[in-house]
Formats: structure tokens, sequence, C-alpha cells
């Protein structure tokens, strides 16, 4: 353990994950490592879960974003978790969110750190961070994500470390470890091109916080990336179309700017359709980097990408791992307060790609609550990315269960996404450019440009009711959420106008 | 002219208001100087309406906000006007826009400017810019706004300008003229306190683009602010209550942080308030100074106020121009691409005071659209501060309408501001603190601390129905617009409860 832990002093914190466990305490507030299930903590949090069936023992547990090795499932199940934040994916903790037993706040992935630092949330109890080594002056190398660690150590009492010896020490120097100040003192993030690095490798922390060491050697979780079906693969090709108009209209060149890719599928096909592009010399400013972002690398169309973690297959996992020197002037990873702060995003001008649940005909994206009640996953770093983006683009298939739902709606029953921030809709449709419009110019093209056909009449028939009803943005309110009360009444959207 | 034009080869451009108005054709696009009534220019265009008895002539219209001397009014009557951005509250022109014949892109006062340089908006061919002066480079000196002014004049084939003569030159100096650059090569804008310059004090142009001057000498519209009624004072005193407390949790200092207070009548009282609170030493980060911002300078509160334009009442006006070297160390006027850039706001942590229409039980906020479909002014800059502020804050009276409107309501029908952006709701009966809540917990406390008494009981009713639907954002989809529904239909909506 010696070279992974170079700051002898702490050599003697090594413990079990159950002896690390009982310095988490009933009622605490736990920030734990992991984004998108890249190097998120994997034992000790289990251990609370074999607790709690002898004692009581319910936390507040807040993380960087989603994790892996069901962590979510077992202390939901487990019913340690009170409090989770700020997202999660996990199906069993889903069911328990939406039947109200555990409080979920949904949160911009970026803001959760300023909520910290403001007193706008209860201060970290205790840190639990996996890490590849740590330094001569005791501080923190992360494994594949930075997520919201650095507030976590900064903020703790104590820290638990979970040093995963199945990572590469090479993987030092692949963060930039950066943080901003309290207010009212802060000061520019002097990021301006995605490489750009303004911080230190490793997280200064007083050694003396860390109070207990934990060895592991599980690799994250994989990604799970399904293959693109052919509507997919038509998402791509529009957005690609698009890009192209851009740069024939002058507005982009050929490099376009950083891209951002949401995780899903989605996003990682329309990321792989560039290779076949005339596109060239890409970077991207991201929070997550897939598959698709090695595959661009390795034909050498991006240049550069910065990112809040690397989540993807175990294929690439493995080849990353044993290739660290390879990707080394390619990647930086970067804290969450970096990498979705809205100054930089808004500076480089990003194109921000994320997955919508559903559009209405005005623009307003749901990316997070079935049938405007029930959570999904979390709005993520969606947020922080379409608000600030200069093309902030949302895709989605125009249909899902069937053809039972459709993706574009009169009305979104929950709006995360707003008319002001979404540019572009894509649908294997096609797009529908929404710059510059006004919302009784926006609704035709989104029907005829990214509606499915057997929608549309549908559509178009709610819009001229709505007109005569007149305003800025017309609907029939009596109407407006008929198709959504229909699906969950009779599983079909498609019963709303049939049987009218 | 010679000391309000001091490039001399410009001398020879003056001309009628009619004359100059030639150079604005059919089909323009026309970028106009003028932010919440203030420094707008003030004749060329209503040369327009004349013209457009006799000739065809529509334009698209942009400004900084809103204007005064019944511009907008004119433009729609006589049907000079096709589209218009980004924020309007004329009378008229909303009832245009609301009819469909008036297209209207309602826009965060900050991204206008971001979505000219980028191409999401076709480019201005003509500004028609207020100025105090024409400087020796022949550069131009804004009056009491700077608004978009920087970014038209730059875009622009041709600049006509109108040269105010009431407006004292002494003005000059009070302007910090920083223009950020097109992507992908951009900067930190380097502003860490209010009072910290980055620019120039005039608009830098080509002078040869200047095609036309013409003499006015009207002053601002004034601004109309009623007296503060017992609500707006109770709404005042519940957020120095809770300031009050954020002091005393150590999250702020009594010097607060930058403060933004919306335009209207009630953050002008709630700044007003501040003048018998224990808080000193404050500083102000905004798009509009009120009068109120002047009372707090006189009271020796407020140390220093930047903002976008100054909206005062005539007596606070003549004041001001009366006094210009008084105000001058207090004071800084910048384009609104800096006094609403996000990045700024968010390194500040600025407390942003905004008017809500309306607000829904867990927190959604609707700014603009009465009945969720016809436009009331736009959301002007409060997304521009909500969204990045430490502290985004809504404030509203519980009714409206002698009472047959409940500001709270089970569902906005349209969100301008959603659950991630409010922190806290404050109406005459109470606030409603919502940060680190779910929104099953926000629901009770803003229903108990925020709403009327008289609606209280059907908005429990409410909640309990939706509870037992489940979910993470309960609902009863064929209720959640009932409200809005009945008081289109009746008038009032108590008819959706009592009847029922």
């Amino acid at each position: 353990m010696n070279d992974r832990i170079r700051y002898a002093p702490l050599l003697e914190r090594i413990v079990s994950a159950e002896e690390a466990s009982h310095h988490i305490q009933d009622g605490m507030v736990v920030g734990m490592s992991g984004f998108t299930r890249a190097g998120d903590a994997k034992e000790v949090l289990h251990e609370l879960a074999k607790r709690a069936q002898s004692e009581p023992l319910k936390i507040t547990l807040l993380t960087g974003a989603s994790l892996g090795h069901d962590t979510d499932k077992v202390l939901a199940e487990a019913g340690v978790m009170a409090r989770r934040l700020p997202f999660q994916v996990d199906t069993s903790l889903r069911r328990k969110i939406n039947a109200g037993e555990i409080m979920f706040i949904d949160q911009h992935l970026g803001e959760t750190v300023e909520q910290l630092r403001s007193g706008s949330l209860p201060p970290i109890d205790v840190a639990v961070l996996e890490v590849a080594a740590i330094t001569e002056q005791g501080h923190l190398v992360p494994t594949t994500s930075v997520g919201n660690s650095v507030i976590f150590a900064l903020q703790a009492k104590k820290i638990i470390v979970e040093i995963n010896c199945k990572v590469p020490t090479a993987i030092e120097g692949y963060h930039d470890i950066y943080q901003t100040t309290d207010r009212p003192e802060r000061f520019p993030m002097q990021i301006v091109h995605p490489q750009d690095r303004i911080g230190v490798t490793a997280i200064p922390i007083d050694p003396a916080k860390v109070v207990a060491i934990v060895e592991t050697g599980m690799e994250d979780s994989p990604a799970k990336i399904e293959a693109p079906d052919e509507e997919i693969r038509q998402i791509s090709r529009h957005l690609t179309d698009f890009l192209l108009e851009e740069v024939k209209r002058g507005n982009l060149g050929y490099s376009l700017l950083p891209l951002q890719a949401g995780i899903g599928a989605v996003a990682n096909a329309v990321l792989v359709g560039l290779i076949d592009s005339p596109f060239h010399d890409l970077t991207m400013y991201s929070e997550v980097l897939q598959d698709s972002a090695f595959e661009l690398i390795e034909a050498g169309k991006l240049l550069f990408a910065s990112s809040c973690s690397i989540t993807v297959s175990e294929k690439w996992y493995h080849r990353f791992m044993q290739n660290l020197d390879r990707y080394r002037d390619h990647i930086v990873l970067r804290p969450q307060e970096i990498s979705n702060a809205g100054e930089i995003i808004r500076r480089m001008g990003v194109i921000g790609i994320n997955t919508a649940l559903e559009a209405d005909i005005y623009g307003n994206v749901n990316s997070t609550h079935v049938h405007g009640t029930h959570m999904m996953n979390g709005i993520g770093g969606s947020g922080d990315f379409s608000r600030n983006a200069q093309l902030a683009i949302f895709v989605t298939k125009s249909l899902a269960k069937n053809g039972d739902i459709s993706s574009i709606v009169p009305m979104v029953p929950h709006v995360d996404s707003n008319e002001h921030d979404v540019d572009l809709i894509v649908t294997e449709q096609g797009y529908a450019d929404l710059r510059g419009l006004a919302p009784r110019e926006r609704s035709p093209l989104i029907i005829e440009r990214c509606a499915h056909p057997s929608y549309r009449e549908a559509l178009h028939e709610y819009v001229r009711e709505a007109n005569q009803r007149g305003g800025q943005t017309p609907h029939v309110l009596e109407k407006a959420l008929a198709w959504h009360i229909a699906a969950r009444e009779t599983g079909s959207m498609r019963t709303a106008f049939k049987t009218s």
C-alpha cells in the first residue's frame, strides 16, 4: 500500500469496511463520491444496510450523480435512506421516492455545491470518497470521476477513504481540482478552452480528517449502452444535418463549439455519428464521457474532452485503464462545480445535446416526471447546459410504448427546460429550429417536423382550437393535459382524441 | 451642439426625425435604445407610424426592455410592428400580441445579445440610439440606460442617433461599456464587486455608420410607483425577517450580498423597507434602479449600485439630473449583457427579488402568462437573476381581483422559473423557505405560509387527493388546472371548488 498511501501516518488508518462504517451514525448527512456510476465508493455504504437490521439508521445521502453497484437499491430497500440528492437512476429507489417514502431533492448537478456553500443545504458530516492514491501531502487522488468530492471533503468533519487498488495509480494527473471560494469573495473561473487547467491534481484536505481507509478492488459498474436502432440513427443524421446548416449559415465552423452530450444511448449515438461527418478538430466540455468520446478520439476527430466522469462499457473501461498514458493529453476530469458551471458553458457557447422525456408544441421540455408526477431519474446536468448553451438541443424518439405515447404533446405537465432554453428539438422525424420564433410560430413547426405522423392531426386540431381562444401561448386548458390523463387511465394517449 | 457632438464631421448629419426615419425601410430589423422606460429613443420611431399611413412598412423591433412615450402603443396601433422582442409593458401592444397579430419573442433580457452574436436572431439593420453626447472619437455616450445599445451599434449597418439635449452632459462617466467577443474566443468578465469597472465610458463605433442625428429634448417617461399598501408592507417585513434569520444562521452578514430587485411597487417597497433595518453597507447588482435605490443611498444604507437603467419618478429624475456629481461614486450603468450576466450574478451570489404572477404548491412560478395563455409583460430579467442568485426570492400578494384569484395554485399553467430556481416565496401571509425540500415537503409549507386562508383548505384537499395518486410531485391532472379554467369562465377561482 505504500505506493498508494504516500502519506505514511495514514497507513495506520486502514480498517475494514464494516469498521469504517461506524463513523456514520443515525441522522447524519453523508457525501459520497460517484458520478454517473463512475468513481463511486463501493463498500462502506453497503455496511449500513447490514447495520440497519439491528439499529436505527437513517441518513441523508448526497453524491455527484448516480451510483453503480446497486448502492442506491441496497440502501433504499434497507430503509437507510431518508433523503437523497441530487440524482439517481435506480428502480427500487425510484419506487420509494414516488411512494413518498424517501425525500428526493432533484437538483441541477452544478448547483448542489452552491447550496452547500451558502448554507441552503445542511453541511456534510461524513465524506466517503473513492481514491486511487493519497499523495505525500495526504491529498486525495480521485478515480474515474470527481463529482462533488471536493466540497464533501472540505465540509466533512470526518473523511472515510475507499482506496481502489484496481485503478492504476497512473490515473494521477487526469484531474484538475479547482474550487471556488465561499461568497462574498469569489473570482472568475479562468477557463477559456476545454483543455485549460486551473487547479491541482489531488483534492487538498487536512489528512487528520481521514478517520478510516478501506481497501477495495471492484471496477465501476459498466455503462449499459444499447446499440442504436434505426430511429436513433435518424436522430443522429438530422442533428448532423442541422449542424452542417449552421456551418453554411456562418454560425459555426467545422470544429463546431465544445460539445456536451447527456448520458444515454441517443446522445452516445449522436456523437458516434460525427465520426463519418466532415467535422474535425472537435472538443467536448461535458459532464460525462461515454464510449463515443473514446471512439471519436480514436478516429482522430476529437482533440480534447473535459468532463466530470468517465462512464463507459467494460471494453472501453479496460482499454482506458490499460492505456492511461495514451489518453492523458486528451482528457481532463473536473469537479462538477466546474464541469457544470454556467459561467464556463456560456462563455464557450457549448452545444448541449440532452434527452427529453417529452416536449410540448411550444418547446417546453419535461425531462424527469412521467405523467407529470412520477420521477424518472432527475434533471441531472441537462439544465446546467441547456440554459447556458449556444445551442440547446433536445432529442427524443417521437413515440414511446409502441406508439401509445407521443413525445410531442399539447402541454407538458412538468417543465424542466422551458421555451427560453430550448433551441432545437430533434426526433427521428426531423428537427424543429425554434430560435427567434414566437410560440404561435413554433407549434406548427414542432408538429410537422418532430411529431409522429399518427399524432399530427390531433395536435393540429388542438392548436386550431387553442388559437381561437387567443393568447401569446394559446391553450385549451380543459384539454391541455387530456393526453396524459388518457395515458394514465387507458395506457394510451390515443384514447384522448380517438374517442372524442 | 458643439459640446454634445465633439466629433466635428458628424455635425453635418443633423436632420429632422422625419428625415432620419427614412433610413428605416419595410422589413428591416431595428435595434433601439431603451430599458424599463429609461434612455429610449423618443422621436424617430414615431415617424414610422405616420409613414405607415401611406406606405407598406413593417419592422422587427428589438430594444433593451420596455419603452416610454407610448412608442410601443403608437407602433402597434399603426401596424408597423411585425415582431417585437425581448420585453414590453404596453396595453395596446399586449392586445395585439395576444390576438396573434404581432409576434412577440419573450426573452431573458441577458440573452438577446447572445442570440444576436451567435446568429440565432437575424442581425440588426438600423440602430436608433438615444445619447447625451458624441465624444471626440465619435463614440456614443448613453443617457439613463445602456440596454442592448452596444450590440445594436456594433451590428447595425446604419446608426441613427437621437441626441437628448435635456440630459446634462455630466452624465458622461456613469457608464461602464464592456462587451464580450463572439465565440469561440471569449474571456471571463472580470467583475468581482458591483463597483468594479472593466470598460470605457462611451460606446465605441465607427462614426461613419452614423447616418443621421436628431436633436431631442424630452425627459424619460416617469416610473409609476404606487404607494405601498399594508399588504406590500407586510411582504417587505416578512422578507426582512427572513434575511435577519439568514444572518443569525451565519449564512449572510449584515451587508447581505448584492441585491437585485425587479421593477414594480412590491420590489421597490421591499428595498425601502431596508432603510429601517439593521442592515448596512449594502450594494446592488441589478438591472434597474427605482426610487428606492436613491432613498437607500440618501439614508446612507446603500454604498453602491450597478444597474442597466435608472427608472424613477419625476421627483427623483430631476434630483438625479441636478445632482449628477453627488451620485457619481455610487452608481454605474452597464450593458444588459453585463448587468444580467449569469456569470457575474452567480459569482457574487446576488439576492434576487422578483415578482411572481402566481406560484404553485411545489414552487414553480408563472411570471408572464395570465391563465397560462395571455402575455402580461414578459419574463424580463427575472430568470437571469433567479437562476443564478444565491437566494432567488419571489414575492406576490396572496390574492388578486378582490379575492377571486389566488396567487397560490395547484399547478401553474405556464412555468417561467421552475422548482429548481425558487428558494423563497413571500406573500403578505408569510414566507416559505423551500431550500433543500422535496416537493412533498414544499406543498404544506407553501399553503400554510403563503396562501390566503380562504384558499388553504381547498389547496390542502388537492394535496391530499394528489398524494394518494403518488409520485415525486403528486398531482390530480384532471383538476390541476381547474382553478384557471374556473377563473376564465366565471371570473373566480373559487367556483372551482365551492361548487364541487
